[in-house]
């Protein structure tokens, strides 16, 4: 048996914090210093600035978490770049978290997780959407258990309209995010998939700019971790992180994307090499998730 | 302004019927003709194999809908091969479906919709999920509309599962099915989407599999087109299939998949060239929603 991705994602956590970054590449926001001459969306030039980030995070972060849609946004190319960055960030000891957020019936699941999971390229877990309800789902959890990687089922998301279909209510005043919430917990024990010491490798998104949902949730999915969005430029703060730890100051991971890869444009940053830039950034992110984990749990 | 999908779309229906085949390249289901002495999944062989779907249904379907997750499966050089099948059905004059269901939040559905619907190379129209509501939808909307292609917004899904978090009913008696198809609805009337004689080009996945469900759905989503999944393979008949028409019979298209691309395998076929099999397929195929509309509709 292959070590969990659980495990995996603890051990990265207990040594570099519960902090994640996101590669989202945008190219109107990255520094003029690589985009410049080069043609809009140059996909070597992407490439450059993904292996950019990894350099500067490498060492302070636990995971990296890559979004497809910029990838395919590249055309035919993107894949290549995204797998070759995969590669890059596994070399340099980061875990990776595949933002893919797909979703499909059951046979359709099964050669998605094909691509993402069985793959020898794949990352370490990728994230799905569990609007097909659970035969959508167990192909992935099918391919995680094998191979000792792991899934992140959207439960709550960051965005402002989050609510519109999540928050729908049943009779008895029970909301659609925590349906999916008790079906993420159910199949989070499937087999080979719950460690001896309690920690799943089925994981939920639950964004942080959502925390009374989320201290709801954490008491649904006690073995889940949280893959948690919205910090930064969505808004949330550390403090409003906290509602997705448990009581032991655990079983969560705080993602930060464009707050941390384009700090080069930010103010008090400016002079700066944009590497460095984005190392400074990574590093206070990780204090300000440290600090706000000291003040609510005394860690 | 380009002619938009729902007219293209339409056109089609009316020359050829209100069909359309999907594309889901197994390798284990292909016709040995073309799979024998080749190494698994081989790249070129598939290429070979939907080039081959295409001539078949050519001129006998109003579009093909190629399933992305087959592509992906192939790793860095599937969506290279997923590209030229679109094109490659266009020269055949075939509208392309591209099922992705793809969704995420605003700024992240910007860049899927970049890939997916602005790209000269990107599909008529594409699928994509609802669950995280508006603001992770519009970027497809404004995409179609400014490019004169489509949106199919997931609303109830083909597969056994989809009643567990579809079916969730609110305190009134609402289930989420009904509650995403009134926002498809709302967005189908956004600018530029609506055309003159009432059909939207954002439509909607129903699945053929619910015929109860469909016929409640016909009177919510008036505006809508259904892609209707579920027919043959996943057990639905031309009958079941009705229930997505309107009145006039109209305003739906309804996909196979297996039924129709892996025909060579049906006993009836056997000693028939694999080509050939598919044509006779697509043809049955569409011969039988021809005969279920004159049923229901007397057309």
């Amino acid at each position: 048996m292959p070590e969990s991705f659980a495990q995996r994602l603890q051990t990265a956590i207990d040594r570099h914090g519960p902090v994640c970054v996101g590669l989202d590449p945008r190219w109107d926001r990255m520094p003029e210093a690589l985009t410049k001459g080069k043609p809009p969306g140059d996909p070597p030039t992407i490439g450059r600035f993904c292996e950019g980030v990894l350099d500067a995070v490498a060492g302070q972060v636990a995971a990296v978490k890559p979004q497809s849609a910029y990838f395919e946004a590249l055309g035919p190319q993107g894949p290549g770049i995204y797998s070759r960055l995969i590669d890059q960030a596994r070399r340099r000891g980061l875990l990776v978290i595949g933002d893919v957020k797909r979703g499909d019936i059951g046979s359709t699941a099964q050669a998605y997780a094909a691509g993402h999971l069985l793959a020898d390229e794949a990352p370490d877990a990728v994230t799905v959407n569990g609007y097909l309800g659970e035969d959508g789902l167990i192909p992935f959890l099918d391919a995680a258990s094998r191979t000792g990687r792991g899934v992140f089922i959207l439960v709550r998301t960051s965005n402002p309209s989050a609510k519109q279909i999540q928050d729908i209510t049943d009779a008895t005043g029970k909301p659609v995010y925590v349906h999916m919430a008790e079906l993420v917990a159910r199949l989070g024990r499937r087999e080979g998939l719950l460690d001896a010491d309690g920690q799943s490798s089925v994981g939920a998104v639950v964004g942080a700019t959502w925390p009374d949902e989320a201290r709801a949730l954490r008491k649904v999915m006690p073995e889940q971790i949280f893959l948690v969005p919205g910090y930064g430029a969505q808004g949330a703060t550390a403090d409003d992180c906290m509602a997705s730890f448990n009581d032991a100051g655990r079983g969560a991971i705080v993602n930060a994307s464009r707050s941390v890869i384009y700090a080069h444009a930010r103010q008090e940053m400016a002079g700066m090499d944009w590497t460095d830039a984005i190392a400074t950034a990574a590093r206070e992110f990780s204090a300000d998730l440290r600090q706000a984990l000291q003040r609510r749990f005394g860690q």
